[in-house]
């Protein structure tokens, strides 16, 4: 089916979330770790992107809305953060602090998961993900389209198993067990179909 | 191993960005195609992020390197471009439009991929791709920190095959072939472990 802007523009609401949402492609699967006035807080998102490796810098994007908004007012008194991968072995504990819980309470405990402290860093890991990282906040605007927020991160510690980092520094976060979300709600395994060769003319 | 900031700068080039590119998590794997002065263009891109569903707005973040160039270019001179998931059937020809052509070359004919038109869209989609989308260009902004360019589009025109759009709108990519990436150079499919409800506290 094509569907143009008009039709775009009738969809009922929850269905064009579902599908705006499932269009965008495989999404990264993370837990953002956070510490503030109401303690330890937990979210998943999937709104991870690279923005560079040196200085090793990530952004995320937020959406204005409430289940969120502790994490936003955690990172932005703090300045720090966690991005922890979601593993297949908790993938449904990890979806389940979506839930809109009150400030105090921490999404560790009511999920399940465990936090883990990595020497002074001021925000939780996950204890149960494989690979984690901390973040240092460098950046936060609110988009002036349609007032979500972009928050840019440099990652100042990765945590990382010896066994998952190949020669050439690559992590095969397929084999480390990694997820990765499609739409709203759909949680999938990667199989790896191929490593490819650094691209050339002629190739 | 846990590599802090100073350890992270003390990375090879080279290993570093390998290293740094594995950490994001799962990445979508979209052909970026534009029209400009040398012709059709095609840019395998992993950066595409869901900014909102209404408006419908994704944004791609954009290295300020060569090879993507004539993409950004043709992005701001025509102010369109597609978005076509790449299918595991040619996820090879895909990840080959890296290769830094010369901007008359269309990556279309140097890879084995065919330039598809909708209605007078002025932008190429992949006439192989199962889920297409057509987008203008709302904004450009080169980000400070880096110098990255992170460009926000509309989607005005989603080209997507009826038997993957399920009744509350959701569209399952995972069984309509799109793959995702992970680092640099890694294709998976994805094998779909559960669909979650709506979370909710106590759920």
């Amino acid at each position: 089916m094509i569907l143009d802007s008009d039709d775009l523009d009738r969809l009922e609401q929850r269905y064009r979330a579902a599908f705006a949402n499932s269009l965008t492609g495989f999404k990264p699967a993370n837990l953002v770790g956070t510490h503030g006035a109401g303690g330890d807080n937990l979210a998943i998102m999937s709104s991870a992107v690279h923005l560079g490796s040196s200085p090793f810098l990530l952004a995320l994007v937020l959406r204005p809305d409430e289940a969120r908004q502790h994490t936003l007012e955690n990172i932005r008194e703090t300045g720090f953060y966690t991005l922890n991968h979601v593993h297949e072995s908790f993938f449904r504990a990890a979806h389940q602090t979506a839930a809109r819980y009150p400030r105090e309470v921490s999404e560790f405990a009511a999920v399940g998961l465990t936090a883990h402290r990595v020497g002074d860093f001021p925000a939780p890991f996950v204890a149960q993900a494989r690979v984690r990282m901390g973040l240092a906040l460098r950046e936060h605007q609110r988009l002036a389209i349609n007032g979500t927020h972009l928050l840019i991160g440099e990652v100042v510690l990765v945590d990382v198993p010896d066994d998952a980092v190949e020669d050439d520094g690559s992590v095969d976060i397929a084999a480390a067990g990694t997820v990765t979300i499609s739409g709203l709600d759909r949680y999938h395994r990667a199989e790896t179909l191929d490593r490819l060769p650094y691209a050339k003319p002629g190739g």
